[in-house]
This record gives C-alpha cells, structure tokens and sequence, in this order.
C-alpha cells in the first residue's frame, strides 16, 4: 500500500524486521514517532547514529560500548583476580543489573559449535588464556547456558584452563527464586536435588 | 548500570519509551542493531531522520507522507465524490490496507471532548465542509470508534453537514467476521439483532 508515502513504508518495513516487532507493531511506533516527529524522533534517529558510528567491542573483554576499553575494564576497583566468562554481551548486561559480580568479564560471542563450524578461535577462547597471566586471574567463573552448546563450550575451556593452575568454577544449578516445585522441569528438580545443600 | 557506556544506555532508555516497547525489549533490540550496527543500524538512523524531517500532514486530508498533497489526493481515480472520515492516519492506513474504499479521506485528529477540551475547530471539521462544494462530494461516510467520543463526533458532524445536502453514512455495526457469538459482548449482539438483514 502506498497509503503513506514511500519513506514512511520503507521505515515501517525495516523496523518491522527488529526482533519482538512486526508489521503492526513496527507502524504503531512509527505513528507514533512521526507525532513527535520534531523532538523525539529526531532525537532517535541522532542517538542510533551516534551508536552505529561509535560502538565497538572492548578490545580487552568484548563488552560493547563507545570506547576501546570498556568502563569495567578501565576500573581498578574490578581487578579483583576473578573473570566471569559469558555468551554474549547480553549475559554481560543481565549480570550487571544483578550488581552480584565485582570483577571483570570476558564476553566469548557465541557457543562451541561443530555443526555451525564454531571453533575455539572463534570464541576468544585464546585471549582468555592470555589474560589469567597477564591480570593475574585466580578464578575463571564459567558463566554459561545451561544447554548442550553451552556446557560443551564450559567443557572445553575448562581443559583448557587446566595448565594455568587458575580454579575453574560454573554457576550453580537448582530452583530459581520465587519457582514452584510443581512447574518445573525433571531436569531441574534433579539438578537441584543433586546439588542439595546443609542448612 | 554503567556496563554498557552512556551513549548506549540514552538509546536503550529512550527506545523504551515507544509504545509497546519496555527496558527488556529496547535492550534487546539495541543489541540486535550493534551487532549491525555498520549495516542495519545505520541504515534505520537514516531512514528515521529523513522522515523525521521530510514527514508532513497532507494540507487536504490530514494523512501523513512526505509530501504537502498526499498520493490519495493527488490521485484523479480516487475523485469519486466519496469522503472516508476517519479519527487518526493509523485508522486512514486501515482502510487502505483493507482495500475496500476507492475514494478520499478526511483525518479528523481526534474526537470532540468537552472534557479534554477538543472543540469543531481542532479537528478539521470546517476543512471538512469546505471541501464539500469544492471537490463535488455526494457522500461523506464516518468511518468512526464506536465509542461515547467517536458517536458524539459523528453526531455532530451529521449535523454540521445537514446543510449541504451530502448523504452522510456510518459503518455498519454488527458481528465481526470470524466472531463467535458465545464470547461478544451485549452491546453488540444487540446492534447485530436490531441490524438484521434480510437473506
């Protein structure tokens, strides 16, 4: 349809592909933006330009963010010894908010895959190695997906660590808070049993 | 949470305040956009900000394009003596994609509110009448919410326009298609029953 213009079609339609939106979500905020379009659209599309021009991986952990190194690792107050690997800059992030971890990180940008040809390399696997020398790390925590791809992945660098001595640790498993016995998964209730502990 | 640098923080927070967008979704989709950010991200800036300045109200109808006359009013096919009366462009856009009506809009902008203070004026309706005479209209229908607002305008619309001697006409009300009766609400069983139709 060409109801409203080319421009406004091609803005709908590439908003459309964003993840969690769709046609007619993606037309309800372009509707939405074009009533403001003097202050709040414009101001946007200024803030995404300004992030596709600036944003970068950190060079030391993969964080993203608009300089080479990243605020965490600049901190001082965050080499305290421990690297928490994880996924993706996404899982940084989630634990961020969490404010429990005070070290620093080490963002792999994906899982161990034969079928997706994902090797170690890719991974950042061997700058992780480099760093426990170099920041003299204590303990590597493997914070990763509990799936297939993800626990090979913790498998691997796990063996890999080994040589340097450094203590290897994985986050614990077992019933999330506020979940219900009765709405959880075998696999969980197991693990969870398993992994018992005294109080 | 500073993880991500300001820049990249300011985006997250002001995408989140589109509708049916909220902090997990913005993150999620500004993550999405990084990790594009030389191809997709760059280009969804551009997009926005040309429409952000090139958007304007069709001087006629009031649907939003990028030109003064939209391609509806513009287009000598759709001179059909029909007017479309409709709230909001989002309704216009509805009709069009529906494909149902070949004639012209009018966009309202709003509906009469004694209480919101939205008086005939605010809402295009003189435009409206002028538009009678001048483009040789024969029927206005009032494509409006079944709402107390959207009937109250209707109402005075029909009225504003008895003078001119225009048939005025209002969508039909009834079961919508693929509704089961069992889950409609009174009000609209009632319009269907008193709606009836021969077969």
């Amino acid at each position: 349809m060409a109801a409203a213009g080319d421009e406004i079609e091609t803005l709908i339609a590439t908003m459309a592909r964003l993840p969690g939106l769709g046609p007619r979500s993606a037309r309800r905020i372009v509707l939405h933006l074009i009533r403001r379009r003097t202050g709040q659209m414009a101001q946007l599309a200024g803030l995404m330009a300004n992030v596709a021009e600036h944003a970068r991986e950190c060079l030391v952990c993969g964080n993203v963010t608009g300089s080479d190194i990243c605020p965490i690792c600049e901190d001082p107050d965050r080499a305290t010894g421990e690297i928490c690997v994880v996924t993706d800059v996404a899982d940084l992030w989630a634990l961020e908010r969490g404010r429990a971890f005070h070290g620093r990180y080490h963002v792999l940008g994906g899982s161990l895959s034969a079928l997706d040809e994902v090797g170690p390399e890719d991974l950042r696997i061997p700058q992780l190695i480099a760093r426990i020398a170099e920041e003299g790390i204590t303990e590597v925590i493997l914070a990763l997906s509990a799936t297939v791809e993800g626990q090979t992945t913790a498998h691997y660098i796990a063996e890999a660590l080994a040589p340097t001595g450094v203590a290897v640790t994985g986050l614990a498993q077992g019933v999330p808070i506020g979940g219900e016995l009765d709405y959880l998964d075998d696999g969980t209730i197991t693990a969870a049993l398993r992994a018992r502990r005294k109080l």
